[in-house]
């Protein structure tokens, strides 16, 4: 085992000022020795903040005396030296009604502009700022000037001040009616003076004039940790977080059942294409396609209304804006008494819910993610715009395009048909019932009453699919002689089939892709804006 | 494309009782040989259906005429042919106020006993269940009964008829007051006569008297859709969903964000043993061992405190009652201003709202699994006790086991622990802080006054491990020092190295194991009890 490091060194403590001033009563006293020894003790601090140099120590050595001294520095590494129950100040609420008022903060340095005798910084913290003003006077020294000078971008460091209502309007901030005269500045986590990935850059639209730079999408998200800090990117995980609590809420409300089903399975589950093969001890297994397998297995056992959010896995090579290897799948299967439409009329009840809720408590996140990615408000309708498979050939044909009665939609066409709809409908989402049944899953329950078509729905947003349901097949003779027609070995799906052998509820449900729902909720280009860490045929890291 | 079947056989309207009627009506008009045809027709449907036989058909075929023609019968497939708003009435509603009242019920045959005139059955959905009455007489013809007699248990059934006040309570069903005097009866969807497991069977006690046939796990995990229909478990999962809704709840009142790690990752995360692996197209991958890395790297991009609910994977060939190849993880990661107890402060908080809340809303769920697997109430302090590891290590020599001052604790003494800390402080649950700094992972932080020891914690119910966490090291030098002294090339994890370059707070989280806190908080004695479908080195099915 090695050993922790600089257990010696004198603690500068960030968080109470009388401490810090004792710390440095003592620490002038130590002789130069001492504090050759001390740095010795801390070699094994941060190699950053070794050549960022411990700008307290350097000024004490100077000839000058530092009126500064104990006001700024950099902190040692925080090992939970201390329990401070020391109070900081939420950037988001400093305003002109704090006018004087001496406040702690702690967030990063955005940017910093230091000329002559007076500097300007920006603090941030998530998508909040604040502009903060240091001038070299009585207490403040130019040692102090140049070691907040020599603090590096997204360094994370904590700023004593007071609070001073402005004149005019600091534009670059969050917080305009405000600045902070910086009384004491530590750096807490210091950031390498290059970075990889400028958060400024990070937060420009994709289409920025060329005299700016844009960091592409590649850089980006190579850099996600840096490039996650962005007002946008704080705004789109929240938004996302929020439509998680809208789907689980609201299907609560109408009581369904939270489930977890496995991602390691014994079989392929839909079909043997596009499945990722997992080494399980001597033998092998699967990932899951989708839970829906395990979703009717809960039905079969009895728990009427179940959803279910979890990692889906698809081997799918499509390298397009929509396609992700792995993704998060909103599940949900219902046991109905006479009609899928009472399943889909939850479904349709469900996303009302989502959008209403999403614009009620997150219009301020869409006004963030809208100014570097500007879209038209997302409409819809109340009740959801229901539309037949039949209907949308019509409507393919009369606008000059090919679809033939029961083939499935073409993306191009998907598109067109989004198009074709929020001209005559004016919204954005709409709900597509009857599919052909060629085009569905073995499991898929057929329409009886039209040949060749199914009980069976996709949902679209902006012109994509976002969901896709159906009735399920509760009948192990039929859902075996559709596998059959598919092609499918039952045999290596026994444990599915035998679960409708004994007594099974008519059901139905849908799978919801939710990083596909954010995107495109929020109009943007691409699911790997709102896939956290995105998995593609290409990217495995970070 | 095989296509769909039977669509010209006349549909019997399970859900409107005129509609029926009028069904019935053409019905008989038909001739025997068109009778033939529909039957061909249906040769689709369930082969389970057509061996129990078509008894409404078989009635009107006999000589006798049958004066409950059209009151009983096998519905055919629900294919979704009608939508039909009527009501059914909750069998958990049924109670004596409503005596007197009509009502359609549907659900499971439970049992049933048919003996001369008269014939008992119990109706059971999910924990609730009902006893119907039915008896020859002018309306119900004795090949009703003989209908009736026939349904095989587990069978979905629609029963009408009204409800009776009974002078004393029915012991065996949930409803105790009232009994249903049966009008008609149609199954909706038919069991197999032969099941792999009772549900009577699987509803005893594990350690029943050697006279009454009790089901094994194996056969019970084997037969999990039958399983999973018994009240206990019908409990249990809700239960556990409730132990994530509380979880969320509370962090999220607390700012925590809802996030999404990537499951297939590039490199084994937590040192290269126990690691499932993937084909990733044409290279290897691995499935995450925890979210850890990636809350941290949450943590670096700026969301401060967030919190994840997934799937969490470890290759570990443990046959024990406690381990999962596949688990759920309840995960959160933290940011703190000055030491990582306030971390555990929040943990703290947040598992006494989850005792708090399940004790509150989960009152007859708790006593529902009780009564198949008894266990002590569990007991909590508040605030919860906190024990530091040199504490453990002294209370355990003291009680005559043998226990290392930098060793990690054995099952054994774990379990004695629990023990003796119950004793003497009344608690089921504890933190024990302060962990040998060589028994937990590299990335824990070392304490910087205790050599040896690490700023790391576990929390424990009824003496078994539920959550492990730390303040984690986010200082890339000391986390690159300490991954070498336990051997990992960093190279391979320099992403998650990297994200510590850039600057990030101090910070610290912790993983709970959701089935473990089900299990434990019910007092069950295996984790496959709380694990919906579980896997483990030899359980891949269902």
């Amino acid at each position: 085992m090695s050993e922790p490091v600089a257990v010696e060194v004198p603690a500068a403590d960030n968080s109470d000022k009388a401490a810090k001033k004792a710390a440095e009563k003592a620490a002038k006293k130590a002789a130069k020795k001492e504090k050759k020894a001390a740095h010795k003790a801390a070699a094994g601090a941060p190699s950053t903040e070794n050549s960022a140099g411990d700008a307290a120590a350097d000024a004490s050595e100077s000839s000058e005396a530092d009126v500064s001294q104990g006001l700024y520095g950099n902190m040692p590494l925080n090992r939970s030296e201390n329990f401070l129950s020391k109070s900081y100040s939420p950037i988001k609420l400093l305003e002109s009604s704090l006018d004087g008022k001496s406040v702690w903060i702690r967030g990063r340095l955005h940017t910093s502009r230091f000329k002559g005798k007076t500097g300007f910084f920006v603090i941030r913290h998530q998508h909040y700022s604040v502009q903060c003003v240091l001038s070299v006077g009585s207490a403040v020294s130019r040692q102090m000037m140049k070691f907040a000078a020599s603090v590096s971008k997204e360094s994370i460091v904590d700023v004593a001040g007071v609070l001073r209502k402005v004149d005019s309007p600091v534009a670059a901030c969050s917080q305009q009616e405000v600045e902070l005269h910086t009384t004491e500045i530590w750096c807490v986590s210091a950031a390498e003076p290059r970075l990889p990935l400028q958060v400024e850059d990070a937060m420009r639209p994709d289409q920025q004039q060329a005299s700016l730079a844009t960091a592409g999408q590649e850089i980006k998200l190579d850099n996600r940790v840096i490039d996650l800090r962005t007002p946008t990117n704080q705004a789109v995980f929240r938004l996302e977080a929020e439509v998680c609590r809208l789907f689980r809420d609201t299907l609560a409300a109408e009581s369904f059942v939270e489930i977890h089903t496995p991602k390691i399975i014994s079989a392929a589950s839909e079909g043997g294409a596009n499945v990722f093969e997992v080494t399980y001890f001597k033998s092998k297994a699967y990932l899951a396609q989708s839970p829906q397998l395990y979703k009717q297995m809960a039905i079969a056992g009895d728990f009427d209304r179940v959803f279910t959010i979890g990692s889906v896995f698809r081997a799918e090579d499509s390298n397009t804006h929509r396609h992700l290897t792995e993704f998060i799948g909103l599940d949900l299967e219902m046991a109905f008494l006479s009609h899928y439409h009472e399943v889909l009329d939850t479904l349709s009840r469900l996303f009302v819910a989502i959008f209403k809720g999403l614009q009620a408590s997150c219009a301020d996140l869409i006004s963030t993610v809208c100014k570097q990615y500007p879209a038209e408000p997302f409409e819809f309708l109340e009740p959801t715009l229901r539309l037949e498979f039949p209907e949308a050939v019509r409507m393919l044909r009369e606008a000059g395009a090919e679809q033939g009665d029961f083939d499935d939609l073409s993306t191009p066409n998907e598109k067109l048909l989004g198009r074709l709809v929020k001209a005559k409908y004016k919204t954005d989402f709409y709900i597509l019932d009857k599919f052909p049944l060629a085009a569905r899953p073995f499991y898929t329950m057929p329409d009886p009453a039209r040949p060749g078509y199914s009980n069976s729905y996709d949902f679209f947003m902006r012109g994509e699919e976002i969901l896709s349901g159906a009735q399920r097949i509760h009948d192990p003779a039929l859902l075996v002689e559709r596998a059959q027609g598919f092609g499918i070995d039952t045999a290596k799906m026994q444990s599915y089939v035998d679960c409708f052998k004994y007594g099974c509820p008519p059901h139905a449900g849908g799978g919801i892709g939710l990083e596909r729902v954010t995107m495109l909720f929020l109009g943007l280009d691409n699911i790997r804006k709102t896939s956290l860490f995105p998995r593609d045929p290409k990217r495995l890291t970070p």
